[in-house]
């Protein structure tokens, strides 16, 4: 019998905050928590940290500290990015572009503004989740007026080909707007090599603490207000800044981009080695995302004849954490929206697992993970009433 | 010589986080740190927590747990509430009633909701900072959708006849949104009492952490949503949940809003002590805002003849940290708009003071402040080009 253990395998969704990002945070909680925009020592004290902080995100992503304003997370960033872009440019177009698996954090705020008379394309992609670069230039009309393309999906992993997304956008005066919240301290994040004018990201995906964000607005671009109030944030965010957050989205941006080469390639080895142990024990499954333009981190795999939510249940049952596609949509019981695009049918949707790796994972996890799953899978297919054997 | 000490009196700018709330959160950085909408037991703790402190607002308002929820802080509240009222009720009124003394989070969304067509009457204030509730419901056409005057202002310490606005708006059949991010834990708030239909709050008004906040949102009130994306929040409010922030939220409302018949008793007199003993040592000085009807740890005064910014350098080398208004402003060089609609002249408005009382402050600290301004003022008033002695 194996002994019960404890793995979390779920980092696509959040990650624990790292100790050394507690540490950085914990001051400014009731020390140093003076307000950035007031005129005295307390105040100067959180300001630099919140200058400090915002040349670290720039370093780590290639960009000018006055090209970062800091958001509460990657939602609102990619909200102010699409609606901000949107409202700016109205006089200009009225059209966008974007993929059929983005976030929901790009496709609702896309919907809403359908609802204002705007007209958005849902580029397809290819069964492995790839959008292709030749859509995105016949898409482009005289009215589009941004491009939207995740840089990796944060279901199957799939990694975009952005720079050339953004080369065709750039090549017809359109901005280029990227969600790179599943990418950074997983995959080269660099907003110039993107070509990218706006990149949205969201510390709690990469060891830092929820509720905290950035959004890179390259210089001169136009991007209307999203929260309006306050001059934070050289007028364009208003609301008193979460300096412990901040701080702690600094240390934890530069602890994950700097650890990345050697990180990513040990976890990149161990997401090999448990898609192949999991595809060779367990039949009828199959991979889902691309075999090899994906986040080292992100096995996704589709079981037929099984329920996803009941894979779950067993496997935290056996002390293991993971998901069936994305947590934002957990609550939902239609198939992911990004397996249907890839066109995997529903009985194969509706069966998914993901795993997502982190640093904290070792070799112990995943053959445990490898050892107890084949059991689960046969147990569910078992007592299904989807068919199997 | 009288000795240095750190004063901290600029509590309606921001608080420390109280130590009890630090201790409430920590656990959920790094270990109880799941994603509440994901679907196991790390996860349920999570989302328990978030429950639990979901249970706590709703008990220091007045409401039901289900009509809280939680935002990235006042301004998003702000925000949220007055654009997505604009937005839910387009097609009944475009017609939103406010005051000329409210936080830029409610007016800058107004100015931004008259560029897309909608109309906003702006209601002036008496010399005390008061709306008059009559003028409200002189203002109310059948266009009308929203009335939004704060709870207490965060400038002067004005409270407003809530109550009464509220009932009239509600006479109309027109929403009633309330900013009492000032008034929680100093003033008593109640949404039922206050006739709320929706209500802003930010935890780091009151001892909790920045970067949080909660709009209440009566049930059955049609807003549209504001930050779009994954299904957290009933649908409502997208974005992966700030849960230690949340936590955090929770325990300090719950504690400031417990502590606040004894405490609020205690910093008023320390209040009426310091204003009374302005007024009686330094000459050519008025009260900003209500004799009365003023928020317990609001002192605001008004010096002829010097700059409210040089005082705030003096008072910091003494090692007082204080403000001239709003912290949201103090990159501004236009006199404060609160002081203004109120009627005070530019040479008074640019000399205001404003000094913000917490727990935290003791009797001494009020003497210190008390001790020393009269020689800030006097030193500033001999080398002023503003005239005076």
């Amino acid at each position: 019998m194996e002994q019960r253990r404890t793995v979390y395998m779920d980092h696509a969704a959040t990650t624990p905050v790292r100790q050394e990002v507690v540490e950085a945070m914990l001051p400014y909680f009731s020390e140093r928590f003076g307000n950035p925009s007031s005129l005295y020592a307390l105040a100067r004290e959180a300001k630099e940290a919140v200058e400090e902080a915002r040349g670290r995100v720039a370093a780590a992503i290639g960009g000018r500290p006055e090209e970062v304003f800091f958001t509460s997370g990657g939602t609102e960033s990619d909200n102010w990015a699409v609606k901000g872009v949107a409202a700016a440019l109205r006089k200009r177009g009225d059209h966008i572009i974007t993929s059929a698996i983005e976030h929901h954090a790009v496709l609702h705020p896309c919907e809403a503004l359908e609802k204002q008379g705007y007209r958005v394309t849902y580029l397809p992609v290819d069964e492995f989740g790839r959008v292709d670069p030749g859509a995105v230039e016949d898409a482009v009309t005289d009215r589009t007026i941004l491009v939207s393309v995740m840089a990796a999906n944060n279901e199957i992993g799939t990694v975009q080909p952005v720079a050339e997304i953004g080369r065709i956008a750039h090549d017809h005066g359109v901005l280029f707007h990227t969600d790179a919240v599943q990418a950074i301290g997983a995959y080269p994040v660099d907003v110039d090599g993107m070509g990218a004018d706006l990149l949205a990201l969201s510390a709690h995906k990469f060891g830092g603490p929820k509720g905290t964000g950035a959004l890179y607005i390259r210089r001169g671009t136009r991007v209307a207000t999203f929260m309006d109030g306050g001059a934070q944030e050289q007028g364009r965010r208003a609301g008193t800044e979460n300096v412990p957050g901040i701080v702690g989205l600094g240390r934890a941006i530069e602890l994950a981009v700097g650890e990345m080469p050697r990180s990513s390639a040990r976890i990149a080895a161990m997401r090999d080695r448990m898609i192949r142990g999991i595809l060779d024990a367990i039949p009828d499954t199959r991979l889902n995302g691309h075999p090899t333009e994906r986040l080292p981190n992100n096995v996704n795999v589709a079981f037929r004849y099984v329920e996803g939510e009941s894979i779950l249940l067993l496997l935290d049952s056996l002390g293991i954490a993971a998901s069936t596609g994305s947590a934002c949509t957990s609550a939902s019981l239609e198939p992911s929206h990004v397996l249907t695009a890839c066109g995997l049918p529903p009985e194969h949707a509706h069966g998914s697992l993901r795993l997502t790796l982190g640093p904290g994972n070792t070799g112990d996890d995943a053959e445990y993970v490898l050892t107890v799953l084949p059991g689960v899978i046969e147990r569910l297919r078992q007592m299904s009433p989807l068919g199997g054997r």
